[in-house]
């Protein structure tokens, strides 16, 4: 059975889990022939008299060779992720019986599935609009809270539901405009103006609340980039410590994740904190806000979202150094030590800066302060992230052209504009409106899109 | 339901894939509660009053926290992998998401499993034998066809059976011998001493096949370790390229698997060849039999298995060194550079040593009578490997007890002993082949064993 949307007739095979030795591994197929090609390694039953979203256990065997005793899970078209026909094989997991058996489908008619094809067809096939499908990418990649739920309202529909609706009346007046066009001699106005106005000032404010969250789906989406500077034995590296202790069983406890790529990484509140430059931390302790390394500690700061400046609480007040206001911007002044000075004595020294915090990083006191400290810095000025976060860049980018069509529009609207004048605007925002979901799409946009997935989704 | 056999009441729950990050990522739970724990964490359909051997998609959520869109594979006991109640959560492959759903699954009251644990489940509930159980963890890491069909023959229960219908009938003749003991006054023998001893020749000699495949086995589970030796400038590295090249793609198709672990293991036949020492080659090229260097090439060539000793074919027959009997045993002796001074005159000039290997490492020429030639090597001598291969260090010994109890029990014969002399070293073979399959075992054993397993097995 050919695919009657797309043309294409070629079943597709790729591993769906992660490369390596584990209990299992799964081989995923879809196409028109995904079920009558593993029926031919599977003797013992026949696969097409059998009812889609039923599991089979049995031993995979090409010619007289066994290849393994595996479990099929049977999904018949429309009834899948893809919509066409789709077998998900679970293997013992050794790589060796994977690529053996992912041979045997080659052997069979099967074609090794490009990155993200499965989720292409579940998009061309209608089953996702395209920005589920983009969800879908981020939802794998979620290492937070935060960023698992805005991919999680996406890939079921909160978002695109949002735009359509909203694309679907500014369809409406677009008609209606088009319509004059065709009676433009006689000059009359179908597309009610004042009505128009105030759905694009609707229009308007949704977007632009779209395109604000961008800054908040950036961090959920990257984490937030954190730099500890100060002068050598202010006590960064024990902060750093006291910082990353309670955080770490999060991700470790999975085994065999790599320590070193996510020690680093510190999960507050559901948001990620990225660390940088901890190896210098760790190795060298020379960092100094000092004259000679001042160059250095500079670009750090400039580099990071936070910029965590630690001091001795038995230093002077006056020593604190003073940044320029872009960098004072993303500051929190952190004062340690408080174990030896005592914190009373500390909080009337530095009387004078009210917005320091005072910590013990060897003690692990106001750890949590300095914590909570940061999550605000980060939300400041945030939009809450009840609803639709945008996270994704390619929807950013849309939505502020969609804002600038807005704008566009409603400035033509001002100036009592024609709709032949109006026309070309609005097309131009329904067009970057649709690319969103995909509605508005083209095939050079989709597989850059998905190759971006990971093979096998 | 409490499981009757062992009387344990848990539900174990653990990841079976790889860890990081996939398409999928598959998380299992076994156990009386398995259903009914997930049924907690999946609001859209009553999978208590669902049919084992279905598939069933929707989102799983914790009160009002969405945790993954997955799809849910129910098996019931005793139809499914454990014997229990068994649960597969396919979630997308993000290992946050993939913790997430395993720490609600925690939350709900299943406990993370053991290594191995549903497999000694699966075991304890009679699905497998002990030696299909451990045969599962050999399949897990079979990296070679060879590995691989070993591996299955044993958990399709050709191993057992052979072991089983031997210890059956030793049983019955064990049961005579002890009833003579009963009757040991009387002088009965109830035993045909005729066939007992037909009996025990045939076990002889079906065990020390057994014991003699081992050689075989470990060669199939750990491959065989190969040394590249040879005077500077011999061509040892481009050997080393020429050996390598084809044998690549087999493993390094599967996207992360890590080059440098996989490259320098060669895979022919099904057999799986480890060049040791390449880095030496690659690195340095100043191996070198000459006075200097010998200590070094002396020592790699006894650790390996097999040695090739690679020279140069415009070099004087005189100069081939000689080895020792034990090193002889092992070595290939091999000319390069044929492309140079012609393969012809090389044949004749070395006509004294018909043993030796033409090849040209640049060219390619030969290299495959080479690969050849370094199986019959490893082969020679060696059972096939048509039917039963012991792969398993622990069946190895096992079967050797076996073998020493038959030989005491043949003698016992000889010397006419009475079944009470007899008797101990019966009960000694039958406690050692059952301890292969696991009829007779104990719990240290069996924790020994399946701790050895990867986790979620």
């Amino acid at each position: 059975m050919t695919n009657k949307l797309t043309g294409w007739d070629d079943t597709i095979v790729a591993l769906a889990t992660p490369p390596g030795v584990g209990a299992i591994g799964v081989i995923r197929l879809s196409g028109s022939r995904a079920i009558a090609i593993i029926n031919e390694l599977f003797p013992s039953k026949d696969l097409l008299q059998q009812q889609s979203h039923t599991l089979h256990v049995g031993f995979l065997k090409e010619a007289d060779t066994v290849l393994d005793e595996a479990v099929l899970s049977l999904y018949k078209g429309p009834r899948s992720y893809t919509g066409e026909d789709v077998v998900e094989i679970s293997c013992h997991g050794s790589p060796y019986i994977l690529q053996a058996v992912m041979d045997a489908c080659l052997r069979k008619g099967a074609r090794p599935a490009k990155a993200g094809e499965f989720t292409q067809r579940a998009f061309l096939n209608g089953k996702l609009d395209l920005a589920q499908a983009e969800a879908v990418a981020d939802l794998i990649a979620a290492n937070s809270a935060s960023a698992q739920k805005a991919a999680l309202h996406t890939i079921r529909g909160g978002f695109s539901a949002n735009l359509k609706e909203l694309r679907e009346r500014l369809i409406k007046f677009a008609a209606l405009i088009e319509l004059e066009l065709d009676f433009s001699q006689e000059d009359v106005e179908f597309a009610d103006r004042q009505q128009f106005y105030a759905l694009i000032a609707e229009l308007g404010d949704s977007t632009s609340r779209l395109v604000d969250s961008f800054k908040l789906g950036n961090v959920i989406r990257n984490g937030v980039s954190v730099a500890i500077v100060g002068k050598p034995n202010a006590g960064k590296s024990t902060l750093l410590n006291a910082l990353l202790n309670e955080n770490r069983a999060i991700v470790s406890d999975i085994p065999g994740t790599t320590r070193d790529t996510i020690e680093e990484q510190l999960n507050i509140d559901g948001i990620i904190f990225r660390l940088i430059d901890t190896a210098g931390i760790r190795e060298h302790s020379t960092d100094t806000i000092e004259n000679q390394g001042i160059q250095r500690s500079l670009a750090k700061m400039q580099e990071a979202d936070v910029v965590l400046y630690l001091f001795d609480v038995a230093d002077e007040p006056a020593d604190l150094p003073v940044f320029d206001a872009a960098l004072e911007d993303k500051l929190l002044r952190v004062g340690n030590k408080t174990d030896k000075a005592g914190e009373e004595m500390a909080r009337q020294k530095f009387v004078a800066y009210p917005q320091l915090i005072f910590i013990s990083a060897k003690q692990g006191w106001h750890i949590e302060t300095l914590k909570e400290r940061m999550v605000d810095l980060v939300l400041r000025g945030q939009v809450q992230t009840e609803g639709t976060v945008v996270t994704n860049a390619r929807h950013y980018h849309a939505l502020k052209e969609v804002s600038r069509s807005l704008t566009d529009i409603k400035s033509g609207l001002d100036n009592n504009l024609s709709g032949d004048l109006l026309a070309p605007d609005i097309r131009r925002c329904l067009h970057y409106l649709g690319e969103i979901t995909g509605e508005v799409t083209n095939d050079d946009m989709l597989d850059y899109i998905f190759s971006k997935f990971c093979i096998g989704k």
